[in-house]
């Protein structure tokens, strides 16, 4: 085999991650066939494989990105940025998540290498969160993690009506109700006058 | 064939749609296979799909009635019912839900089918949360869909945590963030003494 440098290793793994994004979006998890990764990611099992040993190698991969990529929102941006960040995600895309849902609860391996990269409430996002409360954006009379688990309730709901294409509520309502919720202030003024 | 009264046959309706639920659950959609089927239920394929043309029709039945179930229960006893009703729910029957997200999104005949068997916020509904807003207990300066919307946001937040095995909030706090977010009276007092 020819040497690579890791420089064009760094570029094939990523040709291989958005190949297999598309191909799993397009044809579900389990409709997405070694052959149909190969086609859409231009290259032969063989390469494909030496980066990533198994089709759940590659979903883990790409499950964990999205979960560092929000972790990362929340740190870097805010709540409201998070619920933005999730009512743009790709349907398809987050249909495949759900696909495998049952496997997360039911094969005990799976379950620990989904666990192990999901980013519940990073040390980071707790941070953020407690932070947050100090500054009276979020109400200090809830623990951050209560705060935490409520708000990745919210951001569930969205992500499974977004999959199955049901009309999301207004992001504004959400987040002002988000906001009614957790949010530091008592709600002084009502969103519109009351008919 | 014998002749089988409509009381017979009401009975066997039952136990096909208990056996399917069953098997569903235990196997996923996919994984039910008719052989599967018919160990579950107790009869033979042709019995079964005398009953049912096809796995397809056993779903969505069971899927109708759950939909009719929740619309029922916040009707006769309003949404704090609904909410504890989700969180009760079987997992791995909420899984299935989950495993054709996907087909609902993607067949466009699979979602007529299953659109017209949903109950989303239904005349019944509706009328009930409008009540409940005049009564106080829900706020007046959104709508009536507005709110129903929310709550439905909610609902499937906690089903999919639910179905995944997840951690959910505790079941008196989401329903206090609820009532935060959407009730009729600001929140007075804190849940605890801030820290």
């Amino acid at each position: 085999m020819p040497k690579i440098s890791e420089e064009r290793k760094a570029e094939r793994r990523e040709q291989i991650l958005e190949g297999a994004r598309r191909c799993f979006a397009e044809h579900g998890y389990e409709g997405a066939t070694v052959a149909k990764l190969e086609r859409e990611i231009g290259l032969s099992r063989g390469a494909i494989f030496n980066y990533f040993p198994s089709k759940e190698d590659l979903f883990l991969e790409l499950a964990m990105r999205d979960s560092a990529r929000m972790s990362e929102i929340w740190v870097e941006q805010g709540l409201d940025a998070v619920v933005r960040e999730v009512v743009e995600l790709d349907p398809a895309w987050l249909a495949v998540n759900l696909e495998l849902v049952r496997r997360v609860r039911t094969d005990r391996e799976f379950h620990a290498r989904i666990e192990e990269r999901q980013t519940r409430l990073t040390p980071a996002n707790r941070a953020k969160l407690e932070d947050a409360q100090r500054a009276g954006e979020f109400r200090s009379d809830l623990d951050a993690k209560e705060i935490g688990t409520f708000v990745n309730l919210v951001l569930n709901g969205l992500a499974l009506m977004r999959a199955g294409g049901e009309e999301l509520p207004p992001t504004e309502l959400v987040l002002s109700l988000l906001r009614d919720a957790i949010g530091g202030a008592r709600r002084d003024t009502p969103l519109r006058t009351p008919a």
